[in-house]
């Protein structure tokens, strides 16, 4: 079987929230397993000297616009949080968790929390409220708060982190077929096309 | 008559260059004119205090692989060039000249300058190489290098690029369908369905 669709996401990315939308089919399509691989975009800009979107003025103003506007084409809710950026430790680590023991279970955590925070503007940042997603989906609360207190889970998002920058990946979403890098939302018909025609 | 959409671009700009092979179509397949209006991206940048692609490295190693795949995809010519990127003044004032008698032959010229550009690395800098390229057009090359050095064209290119910056232009290419705003090749195909539909 052809190897998985790596998708690397920050919880706190807007393109990577609508992408996580859309990436499963596209998977599905082409007979392709999607490995979801949440990192630290945080870690990353700050290795990097990067600034978050929202502080580049110009770029901010037009692509909150644009994801608005991509938003509403693919029907997906969307509002943005009224605290924005955020670190994302605490999703990530949870995500590992459960991961773990299901691999659709844990996809279906990260929407949640993607849908929460992206549509209501919790505040993903807290433990608790890391925890109380967790137990939406039958998990255990106490076994979460756990899990994303333990060194198991810090080093395992530290480790995706720091193998996303050996990779060279510079923002979220960010796809791989293969070696193939694809950044971004506005790359999914780009990595559909790839998969259709095995590259070109 | 529709409105005409507007092509924003900087003669530097390599997902400008990829643009410029595409975006008449898209026009014509809607029925729209399409005004090219190159503008100085280098200023924008200065006044916006960002940083070109190139040194941007994480950015810049994406990048210069994705144009490359994005080229070879649309069966486009390219060749970084050794010295980018690079002021476009002299392209960009003999454009509007042009363009004042003949906007088809300006677009012509535009398409001629990105080619030598991007697929030869000509030194596009220069006066001289900018007055060649036109004399190739069958133009004038003395009046193109007196316009290039005229108030009128300095001045116009400099008005291009200030009303650019006042409608939140924040990088190259940049269209307009009415003043719905598009940023970058990869909104190309968003940019056809935008017509298509009437917006959404």
């Amino acid at each position: 079987m052809a190897k998985p669709i790596e998708f690397l996401f920050d919880f706190s990315s807007p393109y990577g929230y609508l992408a996580a939308h859309r990436i499963d089919a596209i998977g599905q399509k082409h007979n392709r397993e999607v490995k979801w691989r949440p990192f630290l975009l945080g870690a990353m800009f700050q290795i990097n000297g990067q600034r978050p979107l929202k502080e580049q003025v110009l770029k901010w103003d037009y692509s909150s616009h644009d994801i608005e506007r991509t938003a509403r084409r693919y029907g997906i809710e969307w509002e943005l949080p009224e605290v924005f950026p955020i670190p994302t430790h605490a999703a990530g680590r949870a995500f590992y968790w459960i991961n773990e023991q299901d691999e659709e279970l844990a996809k279906q955590f990260a929407l949640l929390v993607y849908q929460r925070y992206f549509t209501q503007g919790l505040d993903i940042r807290s433990k608790n409220i890391i925890g109380e997603l967790a137990m939406e989906l039958g998990l255990g609360t106490d076994a979460c708060l756990r899990a994303i207190d333990s060194d198991i889970y810090k080093e395992k998002l530290k480790t995706v982190t720091s193998k996303a920058i050996e990779r060279k990946v510079c923002g979220s979403p960010f796809i791989f077929v293969g070696n193939e890098p694809f950044w971004g939302h506005d790359r999914l018909d780009m990595v559909d096309e790839w998969l259709q025609t095995d590259g070109w």
